[in-house]
């Protein structure tokens, strides 16, 4: 069983920063896909596999709160804490990210997904593999 | 004044869309700020005299709920409605993501931002030509 | 026949801005993908219908020189012009990006492209359409 | 002094793929500039050390061929050779990337950058370090 939160460390690109010299905030969002895909790694279920056999993850919503700036080559830290709804039917994972360094809190905030399966047209519950990691841990 | 919703019309790239066939989620939040630059330029006041006058419009907070895929190629309209607090501190954007052909809602969500003076540790009311447009409107 | 060069107008976006204040390099290469969309739209043949028709257009190689930067909400001319190897293989777009207001040069690139048909293993000719408009152009 | 070439591991990420199930063809800029930025870090002269000294390094051009495509989740290789111009006002990247399960070559490619210095209207020489760390490697 994977520890919760999951902590996935990132360097912060110049192509990610804006002329006020901070990350442009859409990118937090990128980071939130690359550590949600690391803490799935670690779960034992890449989403690679997910998706190999014929389940998709589209996000069904999101909300960001920006605390303070991430800036250039900053390292920081995107904690992962993943949910499933009671139905099962969505992935709520929960994010705080802190730099590094001093652990400064900079943002928080939250993605949910729902699974669709290759020829169903109605979102289906989790991998039972999901459920197990997630609901028993 | 501006008439409201202000309308942007915008067609999806390939480079925006991922292995499901329909655009990747962070990008609706660069349409947001392709939007919302078109929709303060309407408005007189240009972003970049806004950035010129040494006042910047860092992002507080935003939330987007996803309720139907953009694909390839389409035409899309960014609704989008500008309000301040009643502070004049923040500028909170509502949004809607309109597929162009059918009026079909994709999208909904906002964006908050404050201002913030060069110079000034503190996030300073909107510039007034901004409260004049939006509170008068 | 469409008009050689495609010329394609384009606002540079806040998010494409580096703590420079110039448009970091690599969003040219996205430019150059909406230019020469809307140049074989021109031309009657969107690329979504290429592909649809089971042929994609993988990226063979390409090159940019930078002459000046791009700036922040600067307005930009796309000069595209096609052209078909003796082959018909592989698609070569040119490009010029100009700054709108004092065609002042800013970029100069291409890149060239190859068909794929869904099912083979190796390129294509262009479809015909494709070589009628630019050979007997 | 840094072992020649440099390499650098990296994950492609999901929002880097495109509907055809590769790498969007402008994303191994984005990898060139994390490779180039952890080869001057190796080097002992970080980038942010180089730009808090007031040098800046746009880049002057670049080149790319693309051989095999990298996929969704693929752990890659970026090798970055870097060398100064005669000069030394041009420092020059040239990578290969390779698909790091079986050394694979993906693409081939470099890209030239010059030094500014605030406040001076042409490039300037590389810093000193880097003049020595190049040169009598």
């Amino acid at each position: 069983m994977a520890q919760m939160p999951h902590r996935f460390t990132y360097r912060v690109r110049f192509r990610e920063c804006d002329p006020m010299g901070i990350v442009f905030h859409s990118h937090y969002l990128d980071w939130f896909e690359y550590a949600r895909t690391e803490a799935l790694r670690d779960f034992g279920l890449p989403y690679k596999v997910i998706q190999d056999g014929g389940v998709t993850l589209p996000v069904v919503d999101l909300a960001i709160k920006y605390h303070k700036s991430a800036q250039y080559d900053d390292l920081v830290t995107i904690e992962t804490t993943p949910s499933l709804s009671q139905s099962n039917l969505r992935l709520t994972c929960s994010y705080r990210v802190l730099r590094s360094s001093d652990q400064q809190l900079l943002v928080t905030g939250h993605v949910t997904l729902c699974f669709l399966q290759e020829g169903r047209s109605r979102p289906v519950p989790a991998p039972l593999f999901l459920q197990k990691a997630l609901n028993e841990g």
